[in-house]
C-alpha cells in the first residue's frame, strides 16, 4: 500500500545524512496520505543507508502500526503536527548541529537576511521549555503541541514558517511535501549557523525590515499558497 | 550567439558549488560583451549541475531577454554594476556562509592580513541598509546602486576592490573577467571567516599599515591595471 | 590468541579517522578479555590505515606485553579504567577537536540537550588538573585515576556516563564493548561542539530538567544495564 | 641536480592542499642541501596539482636562481630562516585558516594542551608587527628576521619550537626535514583552532604546567635532538 509515498519518503530520509543533517540513525522524515489518514515514516532506529521503500512504517493517525516495522520514536510528534497543520504534507526532525545549538540556547531565530526571508516569513520560533508535568504525561505528544503553540502564540501560519525549534531538543520542519520539509531543514541549518554568528557581534544592523521580508518571501513564494513551492533539493 | 562567453560563464557558475559558495541553485555569475552591449548570466532557478552553455540567458543592458531562458532574479543588480563600473567584465553573487554573516552584521571588513591585501586594496565595504522607499521602488536596481554608492563614498575604485557586502543580504564580487569575479568570491569568503574570528578577540593588532597593504597588493597586481590579474581559480 | 577481539579492536580503531576524531596516528581504542585478564590495544605510533588484526598489541593487566608490537603510550590509562570500572569492555582515547577544546577549558559539559541525554546520563565530568607530584610520579596511571576520581566524586556510574574529559589533555570514553566506546567518542565530539556554542550565548535556558534526562536516557537505554546498548556506529 | 631533494620537496608541497592548508597556489615548502648551499622551493605562482620534481626552483643562499622556474615570492624569508637556524632542513609557509586568524590577532599561542606539548616545547611565538621602515627596506628579509627575533627574544630554540606566527600575515614552520616542517604546519593549524576556542571562554584552567610540558614533549622527542623526530605525515 502507499507505494509511491513510501518511495518518496524513503528517498527524502536519505537526504538527511547526505546533507550533513544527521549522524548515525538520528532524525526522521515522514509524509502523509490525507485521504486515507495514513502516515509513512522512517522505522525506529533504522539506518539511513539500508532504508528501502518497503521497510518504511505506515501508521494511522493515532500512531497505530498498519504496515512495516515499528515506527520512529518521533511518530507521535509528527502526527501532532499533521493534525494541527492541515495543509502540510511532510515533516522532518533532525539533530543538525546549528539548529540544535539554537534550540539549546532557546531563542527564536531573528530574520537577519535574504536567505531566511526567502524560505521563512519571519522569525523562526523556539518553543517554551516543557514543564515537568508535560514531560511526565505524554512527552512526544506534548512536544508536538509545544511546536503548535509556539507558532500560534506568535501568530505565524505553518504555510509560511515551516520550521520550529524545540527548546533543549532540536528542530522540526514541515512543508507541502516531504521534500519541502527536508529543504526547510537544510535551509534552517544554514540560517541557524548564520544567525548564531551574527548574534555574537555586539554591533549589528539587526533584523531586516518588513518591506524586505515581503520582497524576498513573495518573490519566491506565491501569495496564495506559499507552501506550494517547488523544493530545490537535489 | 556569444558562444565563447556562454561557455566561460557557464563554467564559472559551476565553480560556485565546487568551492562551497552555494547551496541548491543560490547565486549567479555573469559576463559581459561590452561591444555588443549584452550580458550572459545564469538562468533563474537553474541548477548548477545541469547548466550547459546553450541554456545560459542573454540579456541586453536594460535586462530584456535576447536569447535563452528567463535570467536570474539578480539580473538588474548585475547590470547596474556593469553600467557603473565600466572596466569590469564579470560579476558574481553568492550567499556564501561567512560573507553572508558579515553582511548581516553590516560592518566593512577591515584589512587585517596579507591575503586580504593581495586581492583587495583596502577594507571591503558594506552598503547601508536600503530604505523602505528604495525596497518598494525598484529593489534590484537599488541594491546595485547601493553597492556603487558604498564604493564611491569610501573613495574605492572598482578595479582595486572587487567586492562589496550588501547589508542584510550577501556579497557581490566582480573583476576583469567572470573568472576573476569568482576568484574574488572565494577569497572574500576566506577573508570574511578570518576577519570574523579576528574581531571576536578583544586584544588585537588591528588593521595592517598602508605600507604593508601597498607591498602585498602591488606585488600581485600591476599598478597600471590591477583588475587585469590572471585568476588562479582551477 | 584472542583473534576475534583483535579483529574487533582493529576495526574499532579504524573508525577514529573515518569519523574525523583523529589526525595522524593520534588516539587509541582497546578491548578487554576479562576472563583471561588480557587487553588488546593499538600499537604505539601505528598508522590507522595500515593497522591489521595481527599487528595489535596484547598486554596483561600490569601492562606487560604478551603478544604483538609495543602498545600505545596510553596503555596504562586504559588499564586503570578497566580495573576501576569492572563492567566495561572497551575504551577509547582521542584528541578530537571539540572535546579537546572543552578539556582545555576544564569545565564539565552540562547536559543541554536531547542527544547528550540519550547517550550520557548527566553532565560529562572533567578531571581536576593533575598536580606536579602526580605528573612526576606516574603520569599515565595518575591520568587514569583522575578519570576514576572525577566520576566517583560526582557520584556518576561508569555504566551511565561513558565519557570523561582529562583537563588540558582530551577525552576518554568507554562502554560495554569497544564499539560502544567509539560511539561515545563520536557523540561526545558532537555534544562538545554543541555545548561550546551554547555556552557562548549570554542568555540561554540552561540544563535540561531531570525529568527530560530520564525520558531520553531510559528510552534509549535499559534501566537494568544501560551500557549494554547496541552501538549504531557503522 | 638535487634530484632526490626536488622529489621530496615536490611531494611535501602537495601535502599542503591535501591537508586543507592551502587555497589556489598559496603557500610554499622548501628543503635545503646544506653542503652545496642550495635550497629547493616551489616556483612562484605554481599550482600544487601540476607540480613535478623537475619544475622545482633551485636557488643559492643569496636567492639567485640556479635552476628551474623563478622561485616563490617567499624565497628570501625561507633563506633567512635557514641562515639563522643552522640545524633545520625544511621550511613551510601557509595561509591556513586558524593559524592566520591567530597571526592577525597577534598573540602568542599559549600551550594549553597535550597535542601542543608533544610537538612544540612552549608557547608558539608571534612576531611584533613590522615597522614601516622594515616594510619599505626589504620586506621579505625583514619578515624572516622578525621570525628569528621572535624566537630568540623569547629564548626559544628552533629545534624545539618549529613554528612562528608572523603578525598580520600567517604562519611559518620548520623542522629537521621538509616533512617535519609540513607536519608542524598541520599540527599548528589544529593547535590554533583549539587555542582560539579555549581563549573565548572566560573561565579556564590556562596553560599546562612545566612538568606536563616536559612529560609530553620528551616522550615524543629525544632530549638530545628533538628536531630529529620522524614525521607522521602520510
Amino acid at each position: 500500500m502507499l507505494e509511491q509515498l513510501k518511495e518518496r519518503v524513503c528517498k527524502a530520509n536519505k537526504l538527511l545524512p547526505r546533507n550533513n543533517l544527521s549522524l548515525f540513525s538520528w532524525g526522521s522524515v515522514s509524509g502523509i496520505d490525507r485521504e486515507q489518514g495514513l502516515m509513512v515514516i522512517k522505522p525506529a532506529g533504522a539506518s539511513f543507508e539500508k532504508l528501502v521503500p518497503k521497510s518504511m512504517s505506515v501508521v494511522d493517525m493515532s500512531g497505530k502500526l498498519v504496515e512495516g516495522s515499528p515506527p520512529s520514536v518521533d511518530t507521535l510528534i509528527h502526527l501532532e503536527l499533521y493534525r494541527s497543520f492541515p495543509t502540510i504534507g511532510g515533516v522532518t526532525h533532525t539533530h543538525s548541529k546549528w539548529a540544535t545549538i539554537m534550540s539549546q540556547i532557546g531563542l527564536d531565530i531573528p530574520v537577519y537576511g535574504a536567505v531566511h526571508a526567502e524560505y521563512f516569513y519571519g522569525d523562526i520560533p523556539c518553543t517554551k521549555p516543557l514543564t515537568n508535568d508535560q514531560i511526565h504525561k505524554d512527552y512526544a505528544r506534548e512536544t508536538g503541541l509545544a511546536v503548535v503553540r509556539a507558532l500560534y502564540e506568535k501568530k505565524l501560519t505553518p504555510e509560511r514558517v515551516g520550521a520550529c525549534l524545540v527548546a533543549s531538543h532540536g528542530p522540526f520542519t514541515w512543508g507541502a511535501t516531504e521534500l519541502v520539509a527536508v529543504q526547510n531543514a537544510i535551509v534552517l541549518e544554514e540560517v541557524s549557523m548564520s544567525a548564531w554568528h551574527t548574534m555574537q557581534m555586539p554591533i549589528k544592523i539587526g533584523k531586516i525590515p518588513q518591506t524586505m521580508l515581503d520582497e524576498h518571501f513573495f518573490t519566491r513564494n506565491s501569495k496564495q499558497q506559499p507552501s506550494g513551492q517547488i523544493p530545490n533539493v537535489v
